[in-house]
């Protein structure tokens, strides 16, 4: 079975790996499970045969035989019952490592995304600097709360997991900013996950994917 | 074996069923599961005592022997794992009804918290109504991606799962407010999932316990 990742034809972030396909391939790399990917452009995304895929028209979709699943969370779960490697497989660890998962996507992403969002929604606005204070202070919060969890460890419990996987894959979008170099703590844990030989094959596989799109 | 859920001593909701430990009761309600229940203080939330359940001092914390858990969606899906009625159990299904929950609480619910909070901190600033109309405008996108996929299904897919009770749990913070008034079809779905008999058993429960924690 090879399954198949919908993927931005041409993505936004420019081959930077923060599109949301990047850890399903990551997750994917990590089982040594082989996939297919299929561009759809932007302009498509709206369209009735994507978001029959994907209501909220977004990427990516995974598709293999009888399934196709979004919400890159899921996808990511799913693939961790395919293999080895993502999940302890004794039930309470396991239900552990699934807390930090929905903790990457539902406590920490949440206010990075906002404050991207309010880059673009909000930027030259004559309010936007105080605005942008305000969301800094609640990124701040999680990564404090974050960085403490974990102190000097490499994981966030026990060895590495999906719910690492998330979490860093949420902290790549803040990773050039000074809200993240406030965090050496943090700052390291991202360097650690992304030097996974995984995380290496599936960024440069999405690298690759943009530079073809230019015509690279 | 009865788990206790951590809830505020005195929910600054004021029972309405708001804060997220009415998700879990209402899963436990559906199962059949009967739990217990202990408050904490809001002053309490950052101590080390309660840091050490839940890094990021929210709640629930979800306790059963030898596991403690956070993060709702977690508990929730482990929840619905120890009985029947919230997930198919064939693989597929139950995968597509795991993709709803995170659909909820990656991408239906951060809008509308990030909605709440700026009522919270922009609230009486010169620029607060223009905020608020980019902030309305991205939840009504939501909504609207939403009401377009349930049409006018009962629920979300096949049989009520977990993703229906994460997604009315959700569509419940803006149940008052004419961004929900503007979709009848959502409107419907959130009476539909809190007319279930497990819902206002947890629903009953939960304004108890803030009644109780006012004295009455």
């Amino acid at each position: 079975m090879t399954p198949t990742i919908t993927v931005f034809e041409c993505s936004p972030d420019r081959g930077r790996g923060l599109a949301r396909d990047m850890r399903v391939r990551w997750a994917l790399e990590e089982i040594g499970l082989p996939y297919q990917v299929r561009g759809v452009a932007m302009e498509a995304l709206r369209e009735n045969a994507h978001l029959a895929r994907q209501p909220f028209a977004q990427i990516p979709v995974y598709e293999e035989a009888g399934l196709a699943l979004f919400e890159s969370g899921a996808i990511v779960l799913h693939v961790a019952g395919l293999g080895t490697g993502l999940l302890p497989s004794q039930p309470q660890p396991r239900a552990r490592a699934i807390g930090w998962m929905f903790a990457a996507l539902n406590t920490v992403e949440p206010p990075i995304v906002e404050r991207e969002m309010a880059g673009h929604r909000a930027r030259g606005r004559p309010w936007f600097e105080e605005h942008r204070a305000m969301l800094d202070a609640a990124v701040d919060l999680r990564l404090r709360q974050l960085a403490t969890w974990l102190g000097e460890a490499d994981w966030l419990e026990g060895g590495f997991s999906a719910g690492d996987l998330l979490m860093v894959s949420v902290l790549h979008r803040v990773g050039g900013s000074p809200l993240l170099a406030a965090h050496p703590v943090l700052q390291r844990y991202l360097a650690r996950g992304q030097a996974r030989p995984a995380y290496r094959r599936a960024y440069a596989a999405q690298r690759r994917d943009f530079d073809r799109s230019q015509g690279h």
